[in-house]
């Protein structure tokens, strides 16, 4: 029999978002829901203030080692280390942030080593991260650099239970699109994409739906050329190298029920094209999955929303989903090992 | 008590696409779903064939003035006059681009003259009306041209069960999008929305949403500063009109189901974001309706589909969905004249 895979790490976000309650309201619902177990890297604190004004019952077990967390997992939220801060929901700053830091960066290195089999990152407040030096965009070149990629080897799919979507260019003004569009970028992103739904998602001949960028995919070239000069030629790449990538096709009618039983995952040009279909249909259990890391990691994607935070109605479905998701690639890596 | 409402009127659209056969299909359920009475201009023949091709007894009523349509429309599909042609679907060509343009051309000098309510527009093929001569862009542009005002009058909006969206930008290549945006335009499309709106959708007190052009609505001008100089000046242009317009929002959290709920429409930037989301939320209930003209205007927002064209498997639902549209709107007009 194979032994249990180790726990996940869930690093805690910033303090002061939504990040503590919905660790709190999902660990409330573990049993119901058959989650993998998992333990939060610091801030039991934090934790416990936030479980009590969501009104959840949170026995916490602080841990030294990651190794105990099955056993607590049960009867408490296995917590990891001391690093902690006040509860102060809405309210970033300094100390909350270093307390965010901490723990992102201790998760990042447990499942490195192999301690956790995966991490969940909650939502950060990156304003609250820069101005105490924090110099990654976000987590996610954090975590490529941590394991020794550059930037561009981390791809952000966006994943619900309708459509799994990957950005191409991600956080850029609208008029760089066209410019940072290469034909080599498109195809990198859409073969770390087959590899991972193949190696990840467990799908063994991964359909990749590539979009057009111009209305209708440009129509021949009478509204751009940029579907033709340069995302027509790297759909061709790929399909020279054996995977099953289509396109590009008009975006607008490639999110219609019909249109998303043809793929597996859709490759976008921009971020909105990408999150635009994901939020409208799957909003509140969209994971943000990080493919082409030697580690797996994925994240409820929602920002930190300080509005609603410690006001009882962040909804977890999304945390819920994060958690099951990298537990289920985790399994995945486990019993089929990247080639 | 009020006289009963003309009748709408129907264009045939190119013969050879799915326009024939949705119609047919539409009247064959016209008990059932209580529909408004319409006539189509033109096409007995091709009806009677499509009919027959997708297994409908369709019985046909040549008429040679609308007002006898009412009392036909019960037991029989009324056509008005003697344009016809062969029926060769998914083979488009000039015989049947004359067909539609005639259908076209004798639809809106009805709805202009009042004998119809409305016209109600099936999907043309526009490389073949260009063959003969046809020089507009588009239906809607003809009818824009019809009415006596210039292409920028008429605004196209996207409206299904779940969702209302209006693109600023339409057929135009990505990269122009920035530059193509002012202002100016924002808001007299917002304004169009707004009045439409109120006489055709009978909300009394329109809420708009604009979208931001840059991913997150430019992150204070992280990313792109449309969203600050450009879109954020036409909100404050159309609140001090007293409408009530928000934004400009970040595009990709606008579509979700509890956003959806604040407004209702939303002004998208260009093309694929207001018909991104419609077609995946909405996709066989789509219909496109031309705000801003003297006339009602409706159509299935989709195109040809010469590619299942007389296999019947078409879907009706958006055809449906376009004449209860129009038979509402024109409702609503006479109840409530434009001021």
């Amino acid at each position: 029999m194979t032994p249990a895979l180790p726990p996940l790490a869930v690093s805690l976000g910033d303090p002061a978002g939504v990040g503590p309650e919905l660790i709190a309201a999902v660990w409330a619902r573990r049993k119901a829901l058959a989650l993998p177990p998992f333990a939060v890297v610091g801030g039991a604190g934090v934790l416990a203030a936030a479980a009590e004004r969501r009104g959840i019952a949170l026995p916490v077990a602080r841990l030294e080692s990651l190794a105990d967390a099955d056993a607590a997992f049960d009867r408490a939220l296995p917590v990891l280390g001391d690093a902690d801060a006040a509860y102060t929901p809405a309210k970033a700053g300094a100390e909350g942030a270093r307390l965010a830091l901490a723990s992102l960066e201790r998760g990042t290195a447990l499942a490195l080593t192999g301690e956790a089999s995966g991490l969940v990152t909650m939502p950060v407040a990156k304003a609250a991260l820069a101005q105490i030096g924090f110099t990654h965009p976000g987590q996610t070149e954090f975590l490529a650099h941590a394991c020794g990629l550059g930037d561009k080897d981390a791809v952000m799919m966006l994943a619900g239970p309708s459509l799994r979507a990957v950005p191409v260019t991600i956080h850029c003004a609208l008029a760089e699109v066209p410019r940072l569009l290469t034909t080599a970028m498109i195809a990198a992103k859409g073969r770390t994409v087959a590899e991972a739904l193949a190696r990840d998602f467990g799908i063994a001949s991964p359909r990749i739906a590539v979009c057009g960028l111009n209305p209708h995919a440009g129509e021949q070239g009478r509204m751009g050329r940029e579907d033709a000069d340069i995302i027509a030629p790297a759909v061709a790449a790929l399909v020279a190298e054996g995977i099953a990538a289509t396109g590009p096709h008009p975006a607008d009618a490639l999110f219609s029920p019909r249109a998303r039983n043809t793929y597996d995952a859709a490759l976008a040009m921009y971020h909105d094209q990408a999150l635009i279909p994901v939020k409208a249909l799957d909003f509140d259990e969209g994971v943000n999955v990080t493919l082409g890391l030697p580690i797996v990691r994925t994240s409820p994607d929602h920002g930190t929303a300080f509005d609603i935070a410690g006001k009882g109605i962040a909804d977890e479905s999304a945390s819920i989903a994060a958690i099951r998701m990298a537990g289920a690639i985790a399994a995945r890596r486990r019993h089929k090992p990247a080639s």
